[in-house]
């Protein structure tokens, strides 16, 4: 049986229904565009997808890189789809024209590249990372470094990398120790150990560009005293050429739980005479910069949740449909035929909160997108400045929420399947597997949440906060014009009520003490997840019941149908599981944060 | 730094407060015991488990078994670890001193059991399969068949298997096809493959006996035409001694996502002339002997869940105390010391979950095995009809709670070290992925909602039920004389009291319509968990508080404030969840039964 990467027609549903990405047509930027120019880029990515990316999805997992003290091998078709994915243009596929883009909206790319991610997460990263650094170059760097470093990330020839992390702080970006000294040249001197790079080394392109934070000697303590730097791990000559071998090395490669075909690695940089970095932008401020790769990385993290999520639901769902056992309570004919495991309602359970968590999970994403795309391109200063108010409001929660709820959907899949989905003879666990890193990085959970409630929530006045209850409201009100959509307005009114007044509660409690304030902010998060999901489950419930009035074939109803009764059952089922962790918040039980360590 | 297997001290207080286990030297089966041996017992099961079986546990996941077509391979240390525990004659810690054994009680064997468990799960299922397949031979085969094979299964040259499932029946028994024709000889001809059978084969001892469920041909359909037969890798000569090869033939290993050192096989019997298989007991009730294994297996299971949770929760604790990182939010100051990830409350918040869960998870399958004890040993017939009866009630939710929950202990161990729990540099991967078995095998959680609601509750009029209510209602009471503890006995009666009404709820709804009133079972069986575990972390505080009034010293102290306030965590964080699935249930809420499957 196929097993579709994504649902064909849930993806033109939330391109196309659930938002109005046609309108994007009207903008001038893409006045040379169509909608079938947008179906057809997304129907070759999903045949890049296919057939570069599926084909080495389980291969990559059991034959993971390895680094024999001089190169990094990757299995072959890893390159290959590397090659596929340039040559398709997708690594410039929202650039502009003249820069040898597509030009394309940001969202086109994104569900084009939701196709890749479904395909193969671990092979995707090195792309998407590609993509992540050109853009920070793009944004901030001079010309000169845009001039020698760009077009070659953008056709394939250099990848690109994030370098945060180091060994001894982890999440605590403020302690990190890497040091740039300024050089002769005017370049500096980089030294120092990052750990958890991502795409570090690989053997696919000629070049790796490392964008790595590092602290200009005698600069402030903290966060104001990161910069950001160029570091390529070839320098280039005077022509633009790739020559000698910069002063970075591969200490080592980690080992993954999941995630496998994606190198994670440990980087020395300046060991001997220190590597050589070009500094981007000002001085000191180098996490302000950092910040757009990693909020576009958080969006594209949950994204990559979503559809490991949406490829597990797929493949258990198709699985429950042609796989016969056992009977219904009700027959107690032992002679009687075996029935397909999804007539037994315990598996349409397990379907359904997979159904709700994953196409949650994609919608909200997709959303983020538009935001972004809003960001970038709407019609006025004021709606591309509230977009972005916006969505840094939504980003903690985009990153977080569908890198919870669609591991657990991974784990329903796998619950479907029984002793099969345990195996790796199936492709589930792997889902699993690589999932659970979706939690981890780009900011756990708990940073997140702190950076929810301490920050995103609190700030400008609650304006980003009022402008989501705005949006909101609008679609409890126009939820309310439908009679079957009243419940789901009203529970939906209720959990925004609820929520607005445990955030007031928690800023109550945060004056008082902010440690314990804060302790229980990735309940918030968790609640705020929750509230926002249902508000997309009830915009897509909105759209499924207009559409039916116009009374659609045979297959679209079913599949608006589909739509709702998923709304339904996330409105009955999930949304109203917040209600503990909101008695917990408001009441600001403290039982964590008065835990003794001696007393564990 | 070292991180035990277990926390001795907790070991200690629930064998020896939480409950009387010393008392168990007043029968007369442990007259020749003391509290000495059964210590002297736990302890060289720990000196094993830490030796002979933490030692391979990384290795044997990372190097998992291979066949050749001839032979299966597993590291060496797999059979150092079998002979070991065979020699130290924990195969036959239970059995009789006449047996050879050592007559011990099965709560102390069970929680030494524990130890090794903790340290290699998957080393640790051949000696457990061996044990379960031991003590079904010894109630129910004949006297030949016990004299020949008991003794080396007992001594550890021959293993034991349980062979049920078959790859088109999966949890639906009734189904089988495994066929069993009689011969001449009075033995019978066995044919049918049987799959996910763990032990089938290996490299570790002389003979494997299968314990294989197969129908006799003309027997009725369903599950009551289904008989049981000893089927051995070697048939024996006339002198007991292995000789030639049994038509019983491994058709392939299956490859696990975790518990790799288990061997998961394919098993054809009778490819060639038919498997020799000897019947055990009676035709066709083959079924009812093979629940007393499965029904120790799944204590075994559920034993086992709650300690691989309860390793994580040690090791992610261990690291939690020593990793330094970031500061709390109430410090500014970036150039002060970093803390050790303890003190975030959020950290201390995912380590308090693993806690409730761990220990409680362990409480539970220990309190198990105290029933299991009393209905074999207790003095009066009363007194061990009645530990049968509310076992064996109990042990689909002592299977299933531990097996979900310890589970989310890991996967927040793994959160708590980040980036380091995901690689497998550090051992919390490993646990996750073995810990993942443990909700599908030995019967799947929706298999073990269905038991419970449907057969064990109302089973004899509810005779069990109101016998576990009854112990419930005597903590509850006991812990009124606490004024601390009042307001868990309030919450743990409200919970016993929604735990009744949405069982008379459901037999409503079931005698409407079966299948519609079994469609939520699973959120039954979890609600049932909650509330059995609450009732354990109830007795937990008990013990702790009347321990605190005799003023203990420092350590113990701190000992017992944690199980209090982790008690606590558990009653106002864990136990109000439950309150949505009780919405659910006793409304009848059918949304995942009237999912239409054209709809997903």
């Amino acid at each position: 049986m196929a097993h579709p990467l994504l649902n064909e027609r849930d993806t033109e549903f939330l391109l196309y229904e659930f938002l109005d990405t046609e309108a994007l047509l009207q903008r001038s930027r893409y006045s040379e565009h169509s909608r079938e120019i947008f179906d057809a880029t997304l129907k070759t990515a999903r045949t890049i997808a296919e057939k570069y990316f599926a084909n080495h999805n389980a291969k990559g997992d059991s034959n993971e890189p390895s680094f024999d003290g001089e190169k990094v091998h990757l299995i072959e078709e890893t390159k290959q789809s590397w090659d596929t994915f340039a040559e398709a243009g997708f690594l410039a596929a929202h650039c502009d024209f003249d820069e040898g883009g597509m030009q394309l909206p940001e969202i086109i790319m994104r569900t084009s590249l939701a196709y890749i991610s479904a395909a193969n997460i671990a092979s995707a990263s090195y792309p998407f990372l590609t993509i992540g650094a050109a853009n920070l170059i793009r944004s901030f760097a001079n010309d000169s470094l845009k001039a020698q470093f760009l077009p070659q990330m953008i056709d394939g020839r250099f990848a690109g990398t994030m370098a945060l992390t180091e060994p001894d702080q982890g999440s605590a970006l403020a302690d990190i120790r890497t040091s740039a000294e300024p050089a002769e040249d005017g370049s500096y001197r980089i030294r120092g150990q990052k750990m958890f790079i991502s795409g570090g080394d690989q053997s696919l392109t000629e070049n790796i560009v490392h964008l790595v934070l590092a602290k200009i000697k005698g600069a402030p303590a903290g966060v104001k005293g990161i910069s950001l730097f160029l570091v390529p791990k070839f320098l280039l000559d005077e022509n633009g050429q790739v020559s000698e071998r910069n002063d970075v090395k591969l200490a080592g490669l980690l080992h993954k739980m999941g995630y496998r075909n994606t190198t994670s690695t440990v980087l020395s940089f300046g060991e001997r005479e220190g590597a050589v970095g070009y500094l981007i932008g000002e001085p000191h401020q180098g996490l302000k910069y950092m910040f757009q790769m990693m909020n576009e990385a958080r969006i594209s993290v949950g994204a990559g949740a979503s559809v490991l999520g949406y490829q597990g639901y797929i493949y258990s769902l198709n699985y429950a449909k042609e796989r016969p056992q056992g009977r219904l309570p009700s027959n107690r004919d032992p002679g009687s035929k075996q029935i397909p495991i999804i007539q037994h309602a315990d598996v349409r359970r397990m379907l359904l909160m997979q159904k709700a968590y994953s196409e949650g999970g994609l919608g909200l994403s997709i959303y983020a997108t538009s935001l972004y795309e809003d960001q970038h391109t709407a019609p006025t200063e004021e709606q591309r400045q509230n977009a972005a108010t916006l969505l840094d409001l939504l980003t903690p929660v985009v990153k977080s929420w569908p890198s919870k709820y669609c591991l657990k959907a991974n784990e329903l899949a796998i619950q479907v399947l029984g002793g099969a989905g345990y195996i790796r003879e199936f492709p589930l666990e792997q889902l699993y597997r690589d999932n659970r890193l979706n939690a981890i990085h780009e900011g756990t959970e708990g940073i997140h949440a702190l950076d929810l409630l301490a920050r995103k929530v609190p700030a400008q006045n609650l304006a980003a906060y009022q402008m989501m209850q705005a949006e909101i409201r609008d679609t409890i009100m126009r939820a309310r014009d439908k009679e079957s959509l009243q419940s789901m307005a009203n529970a939906l009114e209720e959990s925004l009520g609820k929520l607005d007044e445990t955030g007031m509660a928690l800023f109550g409690q945060l004056q008082e003490n902010v440690d314990r304030g804060l302790s229980n902010a990735t309940l918030y998060l968790d609640v705020f997840g929750c509230v926002l999901v249902a508000w997309i489950w009830l915009r897509q419930a909105i759209v499924a019941e207009k559409a039916l009035e116009n009374n659609p074939g045979e297959e679209d109803k079913h599949f608006y149908c589909g739509k709702i009764h998923t709304a339904r059952f996330y409105f009955e089922w999930e949304l109203p599981n917040i209600q503990q962790s909101i008695t917990l918040l408001k009441s600001g039980n403290s039982i964590p944060f008065d835990m003794q360590e001696s007393w564990f």
